[in-house]
């Protein structure tokens, strides 16, 4: 099967404005998973998707029932000797608050100076676009795949997953797989491509303190109530230490360390200026002593991802709130069990609760850390097919996000695993802005098939 | 002139219907003062206030230009000898949110159980209208006042009476008055009344600490970027100490002691179970090691009114948001500088800021505290009011909260100062279901009428 560079390229090229069209239509499905007014638009973009499969010579399913439904697609026209590789995505989005930073409406996708604008632009539409507009392509004009393909498109990736961790154990048999591509994450430069061999876990949580049973009046009661927006601030800032170290016991323990030859083989060395040009942050945060990536790829967190308590309006309101509530997630390496990471959170909180406080912690979501040996097939197919594209060698990386759902996969399928995608530092995934290269769309488009003819040994 | 209780109690009950049909009608007016949306509700309110005692026989004008407008009447009958009291109150209130947790929407009064619930009810619609009434229904029915009334109703209170305080130095002549009664606070409990000989001062700022210039990916960048959320928990956790000391270098500094006398004068005793019971909040906050009355009249707090910062929504989201912030208030003591408390703060508050954080800290407002002799004839006077209206005996107390405008009006005035009034701590003020009771505003109308009876000697 013809699956060289050159003729990947004529494919696309052959269909670039349909391929924009489909692309900007996928875009502008208000598809927030975590609102539950956007139900039915989460709906209708998971109709969207299956449809697009199914036209190409996809076998498609809806999983229903459990939550936002999942697209399941496969190919198996290679037959039962040939090996399977599983794609991961996600057609779900992030909110879009606070919209009056936006430039452009978050789901009327405009080009900008070569990079498209709209939520979801890069996460996770504009990855999933272009892996299953590739393989749908190859399917339609070569009449077939190289080997077996199957995909998995869910609708609550940004929520934790939770349909498709219910799912995963009872589909077992249909999502088995050799080779299990995620392909929801990026890389530093795309003059130096990576490819990821694994994730950090997550664990979620929200806080809430409950002071009086009412708001109180500042002066009448202030110097005796108790306010809970201090006993917020009070709790979170003894969970950190002043060398950026977590002081919750036990947070640490049973971290894996990293081999010196798998550490040798990672795209270390990012500069503390890179990190303010690539990331628009300069590394004051995490661990004092520390190398960035060793912050990012190695290390947990614990971070406070929303405070909220009293009067944030205009002006100002003398109140002593009823309560106030934090957001809080923590980042996890290999050997961090998040279900244990929840517990001791928990209980560190609870057990620090100032006097006269009611304490509420709910646990939100969580997923386990992953990471894949750099020699394995997958790495390697991968490497070889970012190479191809970028006609420049390619390195493995290590990722700092989490995709919850990954290790539920790993386990369902069976699959080596790899993690891969065109995002960059600056495309405010999860912001204000979010935006992704038209570029970037066909080299995406390039690599997934050079990386199904590198897997299926057809390269 | 036949000002006795039982003349008074007639004359209240003859008017009774009408009497909270008026009052219901000043309820109606959503006039908000902090929020820019209701300008136009705030001046009709005005204009409601202004018609109201000019109809009685009040000269009336309405000073405009600087702010919401602030109404002056003045009745000069009792001719130049005759000593001058001056009242104020204002009509502006809070806002209203969390507005789910009202049980009747808040500008649309509604009695139940005999407490009239709507914004404003008590603070301060409710003893501005017994006063206005009460004053008004004497000079309409005994054709004078025994003595010389002004009253100054102002539209800021609620955001630091920002026109009255630019006015009152060039209405000096006009607002000059023996005596100065703030109707503006309340009590304890009606069956052991007080009236207030002071009140404390305070101090507002907003605090917003900026990190990168965009919300970032806490998984992409957790670990290396400084979260704005935890450097304003570190931040504000550093102002107070364990023992619930300001920790502000300077900040104690001046503070005058009450004399053993006066405080001997002072409604003190308060039990931890009276707190909860009166208030809805045990007496954990505040320093440690002083009584309830000491905490709330005698000393200085730095309390936290609003924390905001990254996503509060439902769900989570993986963000570290870009900037997070607070709304800050200090309640100042006699001895403390409001300027010089402001100057500290900003001062604290920027020397700890967290490293690679961009801080703004913005004085919002400010009013001295203000105490006045417990034997002044003021007090003497509204205390034997108090005492007719009650039956029993009346006691002096402070107050905790702050009038910013009362050291402005009193040094205008020059007139000796009182705070008086039916509020009670479990009437939701500043909060969701505000009420005051419908006997309490019979009780206020009596209670103006004897102290100005007893004030001009004709008691």
């Amino acid at each position: 099967m013809d699956l060289t560079l050159r003729s990947l390229e004529s494919m696309f090229e052959d269909q670039r404005e349909s391929f924009f069209e489909r692309y900007f239509q996928l875009l502008r499905f208000p598809s927030v998973s975590t609102e539950p007014h956007y139900a039915a638009d989460v709906e209708r973009c998971s109709h969207w998707v299956a449809e697009f499969l199914q036209s190409a010579g996809f076998t498609v399913e809806r999983w229903t029932g459990a939550g936002h439904p999942i697209v399941f697609a496969s190919w198996a026209g290679a037959g039962p000797a040939a090996k399977t590789a599983l794609f991961y995505g996600h057609y779900d989005v992030q909110p879009v608050d606070p919209l009056e930073l936006w430039q452009s409406p978050p789901f009327e996708p405009e080009i900008r100076a070569g990079e498209v604008y709209a939520r979801g632009a890069q996460d996770n539409k504009g990855q999933l676009f272009y892996t299953m507009s590739a393989l749908c392509s190859i399917l339609k004009h070569r009449g077939a795949l190289p080997m077996n393909v199957k995909m998995i498109i869910e609708g609550e990736e940004e929520s934790s997953s939770a349909a498709l961790k219910k799912m995963l154990p009872e589909k077992r048999d249909q999502v088995r797989a050799d080779y299990l591509a995620v392909v929801d994450v990026g890389m530093k430069s795309l003059a130096r491509p990576w490819v990821g061999v694994g994730v950090r876990g997550i664990a979620a949580f929200e806080l809430v303190l409950h002071g009086s049973d009412h708001d109180l009046h500042s002066g009448m009661v202030g110097g005796i109530a108790y306010n809970p927006n201090r006993a917020l601030v009070e709790l979170l800032a003894k969970a950190v230490d002043e060398n950026g170290r977590v002081t919750i016991p036990g947070f640490y323990d049973g971290i894996e360390e990293l081999p010196p030859a798998d550490r040798a083989q990672l795209c270390m060395g990012t500069t503390a200026d890179e990190s303010l040009k690539l990331l628009g942050v300069a590394p004051f945060g995490g661990e004092s002593g520390l190398s960035i990536e060793e912050r990012v790829w190695l290390r947990p967190t614990f971070e406070i991802n929303g405070l909220n308590g009293g009067y944030t309006g205009d002006g100002f309101k003398t109140v002593i709130p009823a309560r106030a509530s934090a957001k809080i997630s923590c980042r996890l390496v290999p050997g961090q069990d998040p279900i244990r990471i929840q517990e001791l959170v928990c209980k560190f909180l609870e057990a620090h609760c100032p006097k006269s406080m009611t304490i509420e912690v709910r646990k939100l979501g969580s997923g386990s850390a992953l990471r894949t040996h750099p020699n394995a097939p997958i790495v390697k197919a991968a490497v070889a097919a970012f190479s191809d594209v970028a006609g420049t060698s390619c390195g493995v990386a290590l990722e700092g996000g989490s995709i919850p759902i990954s290790l539920d996969l790993s386990e369902a399928s069976g699959g080596e695993i790899v993690f891969f995608g065109y995002g960059l530092g600056d495309d405010q995934i999860h912001a204000p802005n979010e935006h992704f290269g038209v570029d970037r769309m066909r080299r995406g488009f390039l690599t997934v098939g050079r990386f199904l003819a590198h897997l299926a040994g057809s390269a």
